[in-house]
């Protein structure tokens, strides 16, 4: 008998102004929560084992309680609309809630039995349940739908619906506020869940911090000296509270959104191979893989990236010195053309290496054979951000420390060099003397970091786009003019479906969002500023304009350019900590360098010989910096930390009203005194302690103490008067 | 009416094998775990004072429920012996119990009502609520009393009394044992609480970890030659590695003696001072202090840390300088005993101005106003453990980064100004030339290190021992000769009473017992191993030596040279972590250095210009090191951490097992499929779900689609054979 249970939504700010009202048993008209779309993919296979599969396929969901509307797709497609009834849902969100409970998570047992049924609080709740209906493996209750992987490899996709009205209002919301509020950060997460809430909450924290550097910056490209000392200090300063902060208010939102401690309770990866499967005393399925053979196959990302950064450095060091020696010296025919050559070389060959490096970042990170879903992603993506850095930071690091400081040696020599071996060329190089370009450095920085945000949006936002776009109108043209490659074309939708089906056919033909590339493209751009800022002060002014409208159009890109993310959870931005604390580190490192060297303060324009002194004095000053901000983020605390313990006090405390009364004084003495008569009659034995038993006795043996000492005082006294 | 619950110890390694078998109620002949000793001294009040206050004590334990017996002490001083009823010390058994889960350092909720009693686990359990009965304000239900503060200055001290034959056997059984086990550890935590057994942890862990520099520096003292690079690394990577395990084991106790996150459950010192007390909502009363306000208390350690640093320095500095110039260069008359002066003088001053700095750095500590006795005494012991570690490295330091590379110029020039100023004594000093010890670094250490050792042996374990005598021989002739000055010698003992009134008579007059200083002893070790043991490869041979005499002899210390410590609790050594880190550090810095400067390899025999990239290279190859060590360790993990997370699963599934039961597959797809039907109804206003909710119609809809598809190509086929 299905019990249902109108548990009220915890009192808590982050549920409490929750964008939808929470669904009603009856469910509203239009409803997003209690539903996902499969896209099934028969191109690949004939067509009785399509027939076949697809039987599977939906025996597979209705045997879990899913009800399917089937309706055919783009191409060879069909979309299968999957919708859970109410009670097998709101059952399912309540045993993860007490799923929850039992990993520790939240700390308090929902109340209900194995039929309890409960509303979701917010709409991302309920699609996570949706989520595991469909994707969890059949002895954990779901139907076992694995797109792409296995018996799945047909299955093209697996998704939930967007709401396009809540999407709408909240854009036209954001478009309207200067900084989003916790408010805002809860509503995302009421709509994608907090994997995808973290990366705005980190933007918004981030952003937000950039104000103090882009003002100090200001200030410092107005009135102070180029490569300036103070802003240096001031810039790495602000980097290290920055973090000190995001750890803090990580840990708070994590625990205002229920998800500390989440990663514990993720399902196994359907690719994850395991040597044994071990029933543990507890009751719990281990599927075991031995943990040195898991860190050992990890150890193995340590000579890829060594030689992915000496191939890729190899490449781009060679570029970067054929585009000096023609642009600085070169003087003969076509110089203009040629100077781009290596650049334009560079940046055709580079998307291929990189696309070529990060099969090989893939193929490693599935052999490292992670056990979740969220370690492959994160491991995966670590891997592509380490190789972007690369690219990314090289050509600056190259102009800084060895073409600006070592430019007159090398290039001259070079020239020998080339002389030697292709006359013809070399002498045309050495036609002009070698012009050193001392503002090289800043010319890069800008150019890099102000090119680097414009096409990034733009391959970001627009380029997407208008692919989509193109391939829409393409598909329509030939929908219109061949009328036969399309099963849709063959099949005409009802009416009052058209829009409808319209919408979902658009969204199964759009990419999965992956959150942690946005996320690594944030702490890219927090690098340039840790690590070159000094080079160019107006960097996080630009840094702050671009994130503003950012943050927004990264929301509209979800709503427009992807299929709505799964609401997965998260505890925070994972690894991407430890990142920004060696970039912070590198920061310390490189800004130092960069002062000492380019600084023209005379105190410090040093040489090479003291440049080691200079990186070691700044390195120790942030650590000393670090450790003294941590410690003063530490004493303060996550608020919510503080106030998750208060209601875990408050909780047992009112179980245990009865036993920690407080007594009033001298009440209980009479009860008292009978247990300690009693308690010495039962310990009779050691007669010591018999000794003062009655009433008053031991203060009588005190007193009497000290009446024999102030006796034998006045005796003494008197002796000596006599 | 009382309630006599007998709980049975938790089936944990931890408690199977505790050395005195849980008391039963009824009592041993001869228990130590439910008394205390009180010692009042009326020598500084007048009589009538005394007998008041005296009452009021009195008054005061009795109200609480202890029965006291009283006897003389010596000189003016009156014993007190406190007892608690078993009823009452049960009770106060189980709501200390109560309280550790209230907090949260225990999970699972101990049954009982407010009148429960329990039997200890072990004998420490008791007593520390022996000590709360004493010591804990009356609100909180104890009697108050708060030796040498306030109310109770005349109250010189409390303390349990010592349970001699499980000492004596538990001495017995380390000197038969080689390393000291978990066990052996438990036994400790019995008899004296986790605090001190942390320590006894702590020492065995790194003496079992000396096993490994010891042999590489006797092989490396045999056949490597002096200042060897590799001998440097190896013991750089040991340090960190240990200091990454301890955390692990660290962590790996605290759960097994139930006492992780302990700290948060402490008292308040009855010195400190805050300026609110506010009851919040969860009905917790805390006394309120700004936390800026202790903070930037606090920071003032930092300059008074400089300026004692720079104070110690100057004046070890100076020494060491007059020390030198006599011994290399003087050859006046008596220059041997010249040679001495100064060191004696500097043997003879630093322990005043230590003195007086410690006595700066407790008004201090005092000053910051800590909440609890443990941070207190945390925060005195760390600023001292800084004065000691310039004592006893800057030496060292001078020696190896001063003196041997720059003395030739340093005293020649000293020479030529003392011959400028005081002619005679520099005529004298220029008799000579000045001849470097290049040895003196390696002698200097070997010092520092063996006496060092063996002086603290002495100070620690014979000198109190031989003082402790003195006083007591001292005692006794004036007892026996003058008949007057005691109080015992006007009241005669009973004859069974004689000898345990001897010994606890004794134990009022030792010193209680301080484990951070024996933690600061290793820490200091460690130090002296990270940072100079390059100079000399046998340092850690003599350590491990050393502490295997040290461990066992601290054991003897506490039991006969200390009063019995209270039992207090902790969660690990604290912020000695910190310090260990910080030496860690400090060690790859100096060990590169001395390494750099010294050693006689070619390859690195480098000059001062070198220097700071050596140390910049050796420090990063150290900070990888600790993190990839820290991350493998992390990997692995805390065996009891996950014993724990598993039990906690295991707690929770127990209450639940009714929801999670797992379903056979098939089973319920009767009732599953009336729910969708039910719910499809409910929900009807959708139309786009209602079109395939015949049994099956979704599959045909889903078949008819991909032989549709499959029509199409076969009549274009067709077409195309046409």
């Amino acid at each position: 008998m299905p019990l249902h249970l109108q548990v009220p939504p915890p009192t808590d700010p982050a549920y409490r102004r929750s964008p939808s009202p929470p669904p009603s048993p009856s469910r509203a008209l239009q409803t997003y929560c209690d539903k996902y779309v499969v896209v099934y993919d028969f191109s690949d296979i004939d067509y009785d084992a399509a027939t076949k599969e697809f039987i599977t396929l939906l025996q597979n969901l209705e045997a879990t309680g899913l009800h399917v509307e089937v309706r055919p797709g783009y191409e060879q497609t069909i979309l299968l609309f999957v919708k859970a009834p109410s009670e097998l849902l709101g059952n399912r969100v309540y045993k993860l809630r007490v799923r929850d409970w039992l990993y520790g998570i939240t700390q308090t047992r929902p109340p209900g039995n194995k039929d309890t049924i409960v509303s979701a609080w917010y709409e991302a709740e309920d699609i996570l349940s949706m989520d595991h209906l469909v994707s969890w493996p059949k002895s954990m209750g779901g139907a076992g739908i694995t797109p792409g992987h296995g018996q799945w490899k047909n299955v093209k996709s697996i998704f939930p619906m967007h709401n396009e009205k809540v999407n709408q209002a909240f854009l036209r919301r954001l478009s309207k506020k200067l900084l989003l509020g916790t408010d805002d950060l809860d509503k995302i997460r009421d709509l994608f869940g907090s994997k995808v809430a973290f990366y705005f909450a980190f933007g918004q924290s981030y952003s937000a911090f950039l104000l103090f550097p882009a003002i100090t910056g200001l200030i410092a490209w107005l009135w102070l000296p180029n490569y300036s000392l103070a802003y240096a200090i001031l810039t790495v300063i602000w980097c290290t509270v920055f973090l000190e902060y995001w750890k803090v208010r990580e840990v708070d939102l994590s625990i205002r959104w229920k998800v500390r401690g989440v990663s514990k309770t993720k399902m196994n990866r359907p690719e994850y191979k395991y040597e044994q499967v071990i029933v543990d005393q507890y009751g719990r399925t281990i599927h075991y893989t031995p943990k040195w053979k898991q860190i050992s196959r990890q150890l193995l990302q340590v000579p890829f990236m060594a030689i992915s950064t000496v191939a890729l450095g190899l490449m781009i060091s060679s570029v970067f010195a054929v585009e000096i020696l023609i642009s600085d010296s070169y003087d003969g025919p076509n110089n203009f053309y040629l100077e781009y050559i290596p650049t334009v070389l560079l940046a055709v060959l580079i998307p291929y290496i990189s696309s070529y490096l990060e099969g090989v970042a893939k193929w490693l990170t599935n052999f490292e054979n992670h056990r979740t879903a969220d370690n492959f992603e994160m491991s995966l993506t670590q891997k592509i951000f380490v190789l972007s850095i690369i690219t990314n930071y090289l050509p600056i690091l190259l102009t800084a420390f060895v073409y600006v400081p070592f430019g007159n040696q090398i290039f001259p020599w070079l020239e020998g060099h080339i002389v030697q071996f292709a006359p013809s060329i070399g002498n045309r190089l050495t036609e002009l003397p070698f012009r050193l370009d001392a503002d090289r450095l800043r010319h890069e920085v800008i150019t890099l970091t102000v090119t680097g945000q414009l096409s990034s949006f733009f391959e970001e936002n627009i380029l997407p786009l208008i692919k989509h776009k193109m391939s829409g109108w393409y598909r329509e043209y030939r929908r219109a003019y061949t009328k036969d490659t399309i099963l849709i074309s063959m099949v005409t939708d009802d009416d009052d479906e058209a829009k409808f089906l319209e919408q979902r056919r658009n969204e199964a033909t759009l990419e999965p969002y992956n959150v942690q590339d946005d996320i690594a493209e944030l702490v890219l751009q927090f690098g340039y500023l840790a690590l070159f800022s000094p080079a160019w002060p107006l960097i996080p002014l630009g840094f702050l304009i671009n994130n503003w409208v950012e943050l927004r159009s990264d929301f509209a890109k979800i709503c427009i350019e992807h299929q709505r993310p799964a609401p997965y959870r998260a505890e925070g931005i994972g690894p991407w900590i430890a990142s920004l604390e060696v970039l912070v580190w590198l920061g310390s490192i490189s800004s130092a360098a960069i002062v000492h060297l380019f600084s023209s303060d005379s105190m410090l324009g040093g040489g090479w010989s003291t440049l080691p002194l200079t990186i070691f004095v700044s390195e120790h000053i942030l650590l000393a910096i670090t450790t003294i901000t941590r410690v003063i983020f530490l004493r303060f605390g996550s608020e919510q930390l503080r106030r998750e313990r208060s209601e875990q006090y408050a909780r047992r405390l009112a179980i245990l009203e009865e036993i920690e009364e407080h007594k009033r004084e001298g009440e209980h003495i009479d009860v008292r005194e009978r247990q300690r008569r009693r308690s010495l009659l039962v310990s009779g034995n050691e007669s010591f302690w018999t000794k003062q038993v009655e009433e008053g006795a031991s203060v009588a043996a005190g007193v009497k103490l000290i009446q024999l000492a102030r006796k034998w005082e006045e005796s003494k006294d008197l002796k000596k008067k006599q």
